[in-house]
């Protein structure tokens, strides 16, 4: 079961959205949205919203579970999701349906557009999503309690990383130790990429051990009462050769630079802009494929993005990641990860590991 | 990476989909179908298949990985996936593209059919996934492996299982064992529900202590190689009740029942129906609300399902889940899952661990 949370507020963002986009019924398809919207932490659902009431259709695996969790809402006992969704939207004779058009498969799209009888399906234009862009007072506690067990955890993974070791002991140390320590579960298969694995920005931690003179990125993540963390480290073993101290110093001061720029009324766009430019004026532009962060919390990737891609002005209460890397095949690679959270007047970096290019031996 | 296989073979067998729907071109989108064509192992790709060549489009982040993991298979490295998607298409001007509605979102659809200049998206009738319904000899010598090791950690989550542990730490013993045998990760978040929580279908490992004379429902499975594993015991703490021993009893006699039936040419719906009319004779049929079994290979849940749903005519090969239950708010419930490949003439009964009431102290 999640933290408790105010249940009302966050009913009234959904119908916000609801007035917004001028719809009758909100149909929730997205288990985290459902989540962060009823509380339900269960595996299948929908949930449709009607500004008189908020349903929640589970099945007889989840009916228990969801009259517990979700107090605000009417449990509804199904056999089969989309069936009984659109008997639900045929009975409440609800005529336009706000649905997000990124949580709905085609074929269930279908389905539902053929069985309604008066209704009509009509796609969200702002994704639901946005609805967590900011985190509450208490997302960003529970978010700070994540990541002092994930911190733990690093050190726990810390003291197992040496040459000779396999990447997927140090990945199981921080595993083990979190799971000990409170956390549900891992957030992603964490990432032990050493040497020439280094360049795989997802290198996820394999039976390879760890050699000598070898770069060792390593991005960790865990979920604790439904919030993910996530951040990477990446360290050296032995003594660092001068390139490897070059490129770890490029993408730091990108880091920094990127962190530098965050406040309430900047674009995302433009953070990324900031890391994406000095790495390409120090000639390793074509080594960092990948956006500078992104939105973490209940999704371990969600808005708001930092990337060339989607715009969108940074707000107090944001949590996302800042991460730029540099990937060279058949060299290695870095990449410093930290989380912040935009404040009144700039940021907060939530994550405290040092960011150095610390020595193993 | 994933184990050798006969990458040609898997081809054909997409080809021949292409062929029967009399389309120019398959789109995939679903990550499971193109590690079975492919053997990439990443976490986001698209595949295109025409009868001329294959196309593996992934980012930065995987293209090195994908050339290791898919030599038949023409790595195109992108940006951003649908648009480049639509691109290839576009290329290649191939008019009828299949897809797997199941596989793709509303929005992502839309942006494709807007995009694609002159060919048009035509949904894939039988599911795309039905190509992964039969297990090659790989794949279940792969299974079997996976099955040993989960064998293994249950037995070690064996050795917590007492009177006064969190059902959490019964979990972990699982999970840490598995992982340090050779396991990729754990299937699913483990299931320990003791108590008046083994009512609950779905009732992840909680803080909650085991109590005495309680029923304990452990549903546990690990993933190696890509392939996943899927079993149930119901054990009790103490001497067990009449009435525990009765429900026990009963699901135990229809999982029996079921599996009898079990052969080539056989329905699916009727393997289903076998243990469901046996636990409604024995009047707790409004107690046993799920199908009765799912098929298990590169996903946990996949073709065959064995509910009173879809039909499926069995076929030798097919591997799938046999797990009756009975839950019973408030008092408790009962779970018993085996894993079967269906025979030449029957079926064999890939998971080994006992299925009585064990008694736990």
């Amino acid at each position: 079961m999640g933290k408790i949370f105010d249940g009302k507020k966050r009913i009234n963002r959904a119908l916000r959205v609801l007035k917004e986009e001028k719809v009758d019924a909100l149909l929730i398809t997205d288990l985290i949205n459902i989540r962060y919207l009823s509380g339900f932490t269960g595996n299948e659902a929908s949930a449709l919203i009607t500004p008189e009431a908020f349903f929640l259709l589970v099945d007889s695996r989840y009916t228990l579970q969801a009259k517990l969790e979700s107090p605000f809402f009417k449990v509804i006992k199904i056999t089969k999701r989309i069936e009984d969704t659109i008997k639900l939207i045929n009975r409440l004779r609800v005529k336009k349906i706000g649905f997000d058009a990124e949580a709905i498969s085609y074929a269930n799209f279908c389905e539902i557009e053929r069985g309604i009888s008066r209704g009509k399906l009509v796609p969200i234009k702002k994704g639901l999503d946005l609805i967590r862009i900011k985190k509450e007072k208490e997302e960003i506690e529970t978010i700070r309690q994540a990541i002092g067990i994930s911190t733990h955890g690093f050190w726990a993974m810390k003291r197992e990383l040496r040459i000779g070791v396999r990447e997927k002991q140090v990945a199981d140390a921080y595993e083990f130790e979190v799971k000990k320590s409170g956390a549900d579960k891992i957030a992603f298969d964490i990432i032990v990429a050493s040497g020439k694995r280094s360049a795989l920005p997802h290198g996820v931690a394999s039976n390879k051990k760890i050699g000598e003179k070898e770069l060792v990125v390593i991005d960790f993540g865990l979920q604790y009462q439904g919030y993910n963390t996530d951040e990477t480290c990446t360290m050296v073993s032995g003594t660092p050769t001068p390139k490897q101290k070059e490129v770890f110093a490029v993408v730091k001061t990108a880091h920094d630079l990127a962190i530098a720029q965050i406040k309430p009324g900047v674009s995302s766009r433009r953070v990324d802009m900031v890391a994406r430019d000095y790495i390409a004026k120090k000639g390793l532009g074509k080594y960092f494929g990948h956006g500078t962060g992104h939105g973490v919390g209940l999704a371990i990737h969600e808005e708001p993005r930092i990337s060339t891609g989607k715009d969108e002005v940074l707000e107090e209460g944001m949590v996302f990641t800042i991460e730029p890397g540099v990937y060279i095949p058949n060299w290695g690679g870095v990449r410093i990860e930290d989380m912040v959270l935009v404040t009144g007047n700039g940021c907060e970096i939530l994550t405290h590991l040092p960011k150095n290019l610390e020595r193993i031996d």
